[in-house]
């Protein structure tokens, strides 16, 4: 953890709305931290993990622990359930925020799990793709940022052994659960090499054969926070997951346009799948 | 626009729920698309613009458009009030879907500005800055994104005389108003050169020496959307501004721990010239 944070006279987290001296008072026992991009999924998991380990509370209002209108924030026994809005930098400010509550919370050994929804590649809609690997926007396992004006790379490296837990955590057999390489990109458009954006100057043959080339290298889903999660978790000695449904196969098209039970239905799966996991390892079955 | 938006059968756009025949029937009037980070300040923007421009409706629930837990939608008249979360990603998928919604709506010459809290560079906290030049992490006046696996480098320049109308249009003289340079990182810590991050391999010397070098390059401003809003407004064709008020003087400090009603004030003042600037313009007086 940073060192200056030793002689800071206090710490204001100004995104989450907490302090260093709420995170001794209220944080102390967190081992799982879950989040995900929409504040309305973060608070169906915070009820969902309420039932689950059999919490006193299952209302949203009784768990919800939000202070901004940048996150939303729910409490659940040990797991914390956070929005962290959409791509790279949203998530480093939630990242940077949460690594710092849980430090001084002095939080043993706890986990951070994204869930998701994305784009797959080559996969029917509705995949679970836990990612054992994480590529940036070149196809490369890291992560790039500027810090004082220069360019900085970092590993993006997936903890494999707790894709692994995870992946065993899973009984639901009806839809197809697997570890992939999830690639990271900063825009969902043309980033994603969609031709239905505002601006798109690149024709559907170089879109698709841009798609094939990324199922070949092996990249079987497409999100917008990975790389920038795996590498500040890295950094700063967290562990870290991320299981994201698929909502279409992007070789087959760019519309995310599916039915309201449809995408609810898969919006369930990595729920369920972390629901069951957080259950299995706090009952010490891993 | 997007040649490829002519083929396709239909167009759900799906961060913010609307379809292409919605935005026919209910957008055609926009003449102003007003952004910030925030939900509840694009809601408070809601709210003021209705009754600096006489709008029949003044309560949040009637200007109410919301369709999805993305980003918050507000429509007052001929303005929409919406937010765009935080960092390039964000706001770049809020603009393709923005855009698009204008263009089906066939609006006519609408304006797209943002409002934004920001840190400062030698300028004391609570100053307006209106963006009349934006750029990167290098200091150079454009933005970087990856499209197809390649760098794509598009200008990211501001309308100069779209700045200089919103400035004549300030007339609070108790702080100052001022066109300036504005800086746009993808992160708020490290990419910020703040010291107080949960990462951070630099000393405090390093910090001080980069933010001075900045300040000396004419970076007046530091927040995280500029030259990503700049570069897809010229690339799509729409004038934009950005107003943003500074909440600490960087080259003194990184914590930003302001007391709740100076906090308020500064995010007023934003809001308060925009409005101005909206309510002058419709009177047709620029």
């Amino acid at each position: 953890m940073n060192p200056h944070l030793e002689t800071l006279p206090s710490d204001f987290l100004y995104h989450i709305g907490y302090n260093k001296e709420d995170a001794k008072k209220l944080f102390g026992d967190v081992k799982f931290v879950v989040m995900g991009g929409s504040s309305k999924r973060m608070e169906s998991f915070a009820v969902k993990i309420a039932k689950a380990i059999n919490h006193p509370q299952t209302e949203p209002k009784d768990l919800d622990m939000t202070k901004t209108d940048r996150f939303c924030f729910y409490k659940i026994g040990p797991v914390i359930s956070v929005n962290h809005g959409m791509g790279v930098p949203s998530i480093t400010i939630l990242l940077h925020e949460i690594f710092k509550l849980l430090h001084y919370a002095e939080a043993v050994d706890p986990v951070i799990i994204r869930m998701g929804t994305c784009g797959g590649l080559g996969l029917p809609a509705g995949t679970l793709v836990i990612s054992d690997k994480t590529v940036n926007g070149y196809v490369e396992e890291k992560h790039e940022t500027i810090i004082l004006g220069k360019i900085v790379q970092r590993p993006a490296v997936m903890s494999k052994p707790l894709a692994d837990e995870i992946l065993k955590a899973q009984t639901d057999a009806t839809f197809i659960t697997t570890l992939g390489t999830t690639m990271c990109t900063d825009d969902f458009y043309e980033g994603q090499g969609r031709i239905d954006g505002a601006c798109c100057d690149y024709t559907k043959e170089e879109q698709i054969a841009y798609l094939k080339e990324l199922h070949q290298k092996g990249v079987s889903n497409i999100e917008m926070e990975a790389t920038a999660l795996a590498s500040l978790c890295n950094k700063a000695g967290f562990k870290c997951a991320i299981v994201c449904v698929t909502l279409l196969n992007r070789l087959e098209g760019d519309q995310v346009d599916i039915p309201p039970d449809v995408y609810a239905s898969y919006q369930e799966r990595p729920q369920n799948l972390v629901c069951d996991y957080i259950r299995g390892k706090l009952a010490g079955n891993y």
